[in-house]
């Protein structure tokens, strides 16, 4: 919590829930990844939190931006972002967007198959862009162990298949520039980076054992923010990597960049929600309290799913005895419950009415939300 | 599939996926509801489809509408509904919504313990509404055995408390008008009601036991829509139900009302989505075919959640070999897979730019989606 976002919503008046975000705490992650890899150049994931205010800000620090569909390249566009500080980082693209994002000027794509290889070749020749002006890197499949939240299989191929990919990429006419890979999400091992540096390594010999010379490595994201648990610090992230890198690539090291979004943003956002119940089931002694907020699942809690990611919550009476509850959402759908398997500690004198502070909530919760389910409107936020 | 949906999207030339609603599907689904269970109000679940041209043609067909918030509150009114038609059937409410729809006109609310019941007094005392003009009905927890999505505990209490919730309304001042419950959602066996209707009884004798003489049973929703499976006919539940209601009321059955929302709207809608991208992660024999279409999980098909829907989809080349695989949409986020742990049939000769039609999707798709995640917009919607 910071003392600009206190004041702000000390003098806040409308009704529902909102996200404050401070951009003094972004700018202050910025300063931090780029002292701490400073050869790295940062493409932030604009996913986490597009607010225009968010991209200008990092638009003016010199931030480049990972983007996931047209609207986010345009967003970054519309932020101050020059094409070539823009990456289209989503490996799963129609090819008319390739198309679009070509004709914008953007020339750095994320694939993970021959398929989508072709795609950036067919667009380039519709854009009518040279194919050798295009970048592609290929994504690797990585286990993310020891990342809170691990990835799913669905980004990326093995290593082995990449370096088919990257040659397809050159037999299409295409510049193979690099490899990336993703260590997953809200990644608390800062060691975490070493394994998949080592098969990107044997991916450039294999690549260069074929003539292409790749250039650059993509660390992806995986940088976490504060919750619960403390995390390291950005500076260990930075020393752990730039070993990994020289032990893997030695004196040869590629060109590098990191694509925070949670880790950029996340504890810069803090959400005020409002309890509209306290209730029990039933009489029996030790039966759970449940807590209902105005806020839910649906309403920008997303990563609430499956409890993944629990977030710190204050309330002005932490105080107080604390006892668990179960904690949930305002909709009409049983599924939109936070905290269930394992319920929350909050005050027993919580009450219909209080305010509560829900923090690290400034990535991945404002364009989750959904749109109107239930009739209730998408989170609000305030960028200041 | 209808022909007039068929119709519509050989003629749509819009790119993206959306979903089309055909009234006529609704209005025989309506007709059905209205026929099986022929003394009971229907009142829509207005979070199930809030489309207007939906709700204008179930008001106009003489529905009631259950709605979870303020909003749906008003598209029901909008829609033509008048205020005695509509309930406030969620249990977790802000006492200024309330008090809103109090003023409004509506004066028939859900609660589930006594902190809601006093918050439904209070607001009657700000609106200047008599309490004694307000209804309310206390819902009660039911297993749900036999849903496909079981609920969770999120609303309701045990039928033994429900008698002091409602004996609590009458000390308020206010109508104790009945109780609810909910079977599940996507409820398949036909005789999911009896168990509840028994425990909705006992509390009507209970009640009477103390001078209190309760109006209403509702018998809520969990009505099914065809997905794979065959599903019983809307006549099955009728009679079922009505056996129940025979079995445990003899000849004083209560007032009663269902809330149908998926088993009115669901089979009224299709997708159509877009193959964006099919391809394997390794060359491994056996290794199986990611297919991915541009909507997901957070584009509309949140209830893929868990895969508990398992939505039918169809191809234009179904009449080909098929072979399993994983499904999934089109954001930067690992978990917007929609079929993984049991891999989706779908023919081996699917190709990018291939459309597929999502059946079954009329229910709980629009206003699931996300705001603008990823950049990605919400589901389209077209009712005709």
């Amino acid at each position: 919590m910071t003392e600009r976002i206190r004041e702000f919503l000390r003098n806040r008046r409308e009704d529902g829930p909102c996200v404050v975000v401070d951009l003094d705490v972004v700018r202050d992650n910025y300063s931090k990844f780029a002292r701490a890899l400073p050869d790295t150049r940062v493409f932030y994931a604009v996913k986490a939190n597009p607010a225009p205010e968010v991209l200008k800000l990092l638009a003016d620090l010199g931030s480049c931006f990972d983007t996931a569909s047209v609207v986010e390249i345009e967003l970054a566009l519309a932020a101050g972002a020059t094409p070539d500080r823009i990456s289209f980082g989503n490996t799963i693209k129609k090819e008319r967007d390739i198309a679009r994002a070509l004709e914008i000027g953007v020339r750095l794509y994320a694939v993970d198959c021959e398929a989508e290889v072709e795609k950036v070749a067919r667009a380039a020749a519709t854009a009518g862009v040279a194919a050798s002006e295009v970048k592609v890197f290929c994504r690797i499949l990585c286990d993310g162990a020891g990342a809170e939240w691990p990835l799913s299989r669905k980004f990326g191929c093995v290593p082995e298949m990449a370096v088919d990919v990257l040659e397809h990429a050159v037999r299409q006419g295409l510049e193979a520039y690099g490899v990336s890979f993703h260590v997953g999400s809200q990644q608390g091992n800062t060691e975490a980076w070493d394994q998949a540096l080592g098969s990107a390594s044997a991916i450039f010999r294999e690549c260069a054992d074929r003539g292409i010379h790749l250039s650059m490595v993509n660390l992806g994201g995986g940088f976490p923010t504060k919750y619960l648990k403390t995390i390291p610090q950005v500076e260990a992230y930075g020393e752990s990597i730039f070993r990994a890198l020289s032990k893997h690539f030695g004196n040869r090291i590629p060109e590098t960049i990191i694509e925070p979004g949670r880790g950029m943003v996340g504890n810069a956002g803090i959400i005020e929600a409002e309890v509209v119940l306290v209730s029990k089931k039933s009489r029996d002694e030790g039966e759970v309290r449940w807590v209902y907020l105005d806020i839910g699942k649906f309403g920008g809690l997303a990563e609430t799913m499956d409890e993944s990611i629990r977030y710190p919550i204050r309330t002005e009476r932490d105080d107080d005895h604390m006892a668990p509850c179960v904690l949930a959402g305002p909709t009409c759908d049983s599924a939109d419950v936070l905290y269930e398997k394992e319920p929350y500690p909050l005050p027993v004198s919580l009450e219909i009415g209080d305010k509560v502070l829900i923090e690290g909530t400034g990535a991945y919760t404002t364009t989750y939300s959904a749109v109107a389910f239930n009739g209730f409107p998408p989170l609000k936020s305030y960028v200041i």
